[in-house]
């Protein structure tokens, strides 16, 4: 941590900050400078410590700025754990360079005949994991909410019938019991990142979870939401991006920032998946950014596809039709050889 | 609603859209034009049927772009509510032309005595709420996260004891039983905005809910959230603006958009409180942002101030002394009076 | 254009709406509604009277909304133009379907040895264009701005000398003559998207132009941009995406926009370029950024690379090395091969 | 300057970033750390220094992080120049503790008329300067662009009459000479905020420069900005905060981003004026935006009125007409009045 003063502080204003530091049991190292002195502390801090320290002495008077020197997120760094974390379900391994991870499926369970339909051609297009939301967080009180506890019945009957790998969204703390009893991976959504009593529950249940990023949320943000979930003794999270709070609505729903993935993947160990469906919120521009997340190095897409998106009950005009979603993953598919092919080469 | 074709649509194009629009119940009007032509729906459609149609028809062939030319909220409209809600509590009148409203108190309640020594300053400043977290959202799994239901029970000893209203957050939907029992009115926070069931709990609850902008929030996506509470047959609402995502992070938290105030005011009959603590995050800029509040036509403020802000556990930076709390809130009321006199003029 | 009424909106509202309407020579269409009530204008309107239409129609009293059934750019835009824009130069064909488009070389131009050993490893790579900067622009007015017009003579040498298509930053509309002298491609940065006398002296030049987005433009304000130049007689534009306002600024200096690709590609006809070197602003993201932006649908890249990154005098940290971008331009062909086929399996 | 080492960095990489620094001429501090080390430059550094500085060392291996510990502009700074700019213009302080300035006028110049009409009023209203467009910059190649030279001929006619201070937009620094003539005050729009040749012509001038802030400008961007035209020799700059880009377009035109104003006053001694008629483009927010723009510490508000606004060239959804504008000044002549009444209590 590095304290900045402000250009006119006095030999006095520096030893209450050293003083401060002092107190908390560090030895603070005063720098010199021409027109402005700083003081550093050298020792690593307990995250407890930098925001009480950071708190205390950025309302010192005549400090001008406290700089962390460090990311604030442990577990979920690459430094502090080098190897790579893969995940296995099924007999699939998820990330940890693993094959790419092609999750599909609609927006919503609508009934067993919607959803076993999806899981047909999810299965047939040799993507390994099927998605379907059952509790649906819906910006109106009026729009579709989903078939709860009978959606999920059909996840695992569905998933159980085809062999996939589940994932649905859980939306409060008392439903992670719930859910994790029927699907493979929880996850939680874009609009849930940042609700600590759910990260804190899902960790606690040892499940793997899908954590999307908020559409406001940094990257320290985001890792340390996640580091929410590893400090339960968790180790199982995928990090997926979806899209920021975009400058634009018009044109798409989201900014799909997709320089996040080597981002994360250079600051982090944990698995990166792309929503490139709720990423734009249109079809026809889904299947180049899957293929733009392939190539940007991330292990995994989730994309929506809809047995009949124009009867779809929610967000149907971003999902694919069947024929469209065979077309992708087949692609992908190309692509991932293609791309292993580049790599090997000397 | 309208439906805005491409340039070249077909006649067979238009009959599309018209034919899924009377399958709907609704008798559309085919629009000419000289480039493009358009087809509008008259019939007020209920929300339900507003987002399928829009889903389905935007996924039509030739169909360019699905226009909503009406506001997705109605119980938080002011069109449609045209008088101004007003709560009462504890005698005390909040918003609907009533007192300017002041909230003050620490962020976290650390402490029967640093609460109680909270609450006697904003008693004595004549505020008339008095806030503090038992239950604290923080983005580090590693601060600071609150005392809990005994935090509570400090909070509903020191409301008795000074007759001040209470606030206090809850995160989670299980929690609005045991949150609700020992304050008065509920908060939810800007990362819970979207944590729906919280808001159908909250709503269900019939305790006032206090509702903070999420920080990427449309104001749109803001009422809505609203509207999730007052569907539940709450009518007890509070806007809170609190800063949206900042373009810049190196000097606020939070970008405090103060437009919000007449938005909200001229669209929805709901209370408008703004928190220039959590909206600028510095201490120092909190008395200028508070006292524009006022001006722009807010209803109320939220401010932190802490007994002592540099041993605070909690956002001790942005929090105000017991002095300039008493200074602040001493000025609101001078500048309350100047603007009533202001306004009864001819 | 369509306007939407209030609610409780009188006949005397909507007549005051329809004698505006017809005053500018239109008949307007009063259409019914159960709730509130609107009124369209058919007729293709002039961008002149769409704009004071609007905004007169916007101040009466009772509308509530005036919304624009079409897009403000018309020789920018696909559907009034369905055949691609293809620029040839120095043999070479950007856009239109001809081969991806590598544009390299330095940030700025330093001295003659610097650019031509740079040129030499663009033609070595078989990229089609070579960059530089005479003139810079930069945030501060301490950083070094340029060789100026000694920067264009080394860019003419040198471009004779390769061969390549040469391209270069022109800051001000009294420059565009000077700049056009000596390059191929006037190049409007990102700061001057709006630089309106700019971008219609650049149009007249005649000289192919490529426009760098702005870092809060939206694509319909990009797409105006352009339409200033293609006003002026000139067809030759080029549109480049660089990155957007990020919502964090600790990771990468801006935030790309990869799906601004497939939409500028669905509504104009102009070839679109990615920068993925000021859209990150880190070289070692360039490279999935690159590969990305191509299997986005992206016409081609620019690429900053220079001979000694460690030396450069302007934004080094983003710069490839020469062996970088020689494994980066022949991975793009190769990847360019690749999609080929794909697109051409039945 | 702070260079933050990696976890695992060596003796060796350490050297590395010792020996740069050794190169430039300054004295490193190598600086002990549990988990990682950092190397600090006491030295001040010149703005130059330090952007090569960071680009070389950001780019050595194992170095994770260069971190600058002071501002980067200096002529603009309070901590540099801790005397308040005033600017003295036909008699009339404009800053440094001076009254209040208002500047109303019509968006552009229409005719003599027109602006003569524009210019009683504000006469009238007791405000200062009178502010027109000449030379227009507009989003749309097809809105009306402004009257050029023939409107600076009105502007200086009206300003010598009335004896107001005049103030207008220039574009290019060709016409900077040409504006300078006319108008007492050249203002460069938030368009052209980085539009460097123009601030520096506009520096060497000397006339007194309205510089508006861009829409995706952090606060350092906007303060170098100013630095370009201080960097001149010119001293006499003011601010003007007029909205940010918007996350939410559909209520404001931008997002007024009135806490700048207690930032830019801690941090500059510019004078700072904000400009709520572009800051939330919507005539009815103005009053509410003025008033808060007051209490919140500015030196001033620029306010958009036209003698009818309905038959407005240009942007006349946001003007006020000229009786909301007397009625704005008469309250803000008021609330100054009733401000330095409470500031000068004991």
């Amino acid at each position: 941590m590095l304290i900045l003063m402000r250009v006119g502080a006095t030999e006095d204003h520096i030893q209450a900050v050293v003083a401060v530091i002092r107190q908390h049991g560090h030895e603070p190292l005063v720098l010199p400078g021409e027109d402005r002195r700083a003081v550093g502390i050298p020792d690593a801090l307990s995250p407890d410590e930098r925001i009480n320290l950071e708190t205390i002495l950025g309302s010192l008077e005549f400090v001008s700025k406290v700089t962390q020197t460090s990311r604030p997120y442990k577990l979920a760094s690459l430094e502090f754990h080098p190897e790579r974390t893969q995940i296995t379900l099924k007999g699939v391994q998820l990330g940890g360079g693993g094959p790419f991870v092609i999750m599909g499926g609609p927006c919503s369970v609508e009934s067993y005949e919607q959803f076993a339909a999806a899981g047909e051609i999810v299965k047939q297009s040799g993507a390994q994991v099927l998605r379907g939301g059952a509790f649906k967080p819906r910006s109106s009180p009026y729009a579709f909410q989903g078939l709860a506890e009978e959606g999920l019945k059909i996840i695992k009957q569905v998933g159980d019938e085809t062999g996939l790998i589940t994932i649905s969204e859980v939306m409060s703390p008392d439903l992670v019991g719930l859910v994790g009893e029927y699907v493979d991976i929880l996850q939680i959504g874009a609009r849930s990142m940042q609700n600590f009593p759910l990260l804190i529950e899902a960790g606690k249940s040892g499940k793997p979870v899908f954590l999307k990023r908020g559409p406001s949320a940094t990257i320290d943000e985001f890792l340390l939401a996640a580091e929410y979930v590893l400090a339960q003794g968790n180790p199982n999270v995928l990090l997926c991006e979806r899209g920021v709070a975009p400058l634009d609505r018009s044109y798409t729903r989201n900014t799909l920032d997709l320089a996040a993935v080597p981002v994360l993947k250079e600051h982090s160990h944990l698995p990166v998946v792309v929503d490139p469906s709720h990423g734009t919120g249109v079809a026809r521009y889904v299947r180049s950014m899957a293929r733009a997340a392939m190539v940007a190095g991330a292990d995994g897409v989730m994309v929506e596809m809809h047995p009949n998106p124009k009867v779809a009950l929610s967000d149907g005009a971003q999902a694919l039709t069947p024929e469209q979603f065979l077309r992708l993953t087949a692609e992908l598919q190309e692509l991932e050889r293609f791309l292993a092919a580049l790599e090997s080469r000397p």
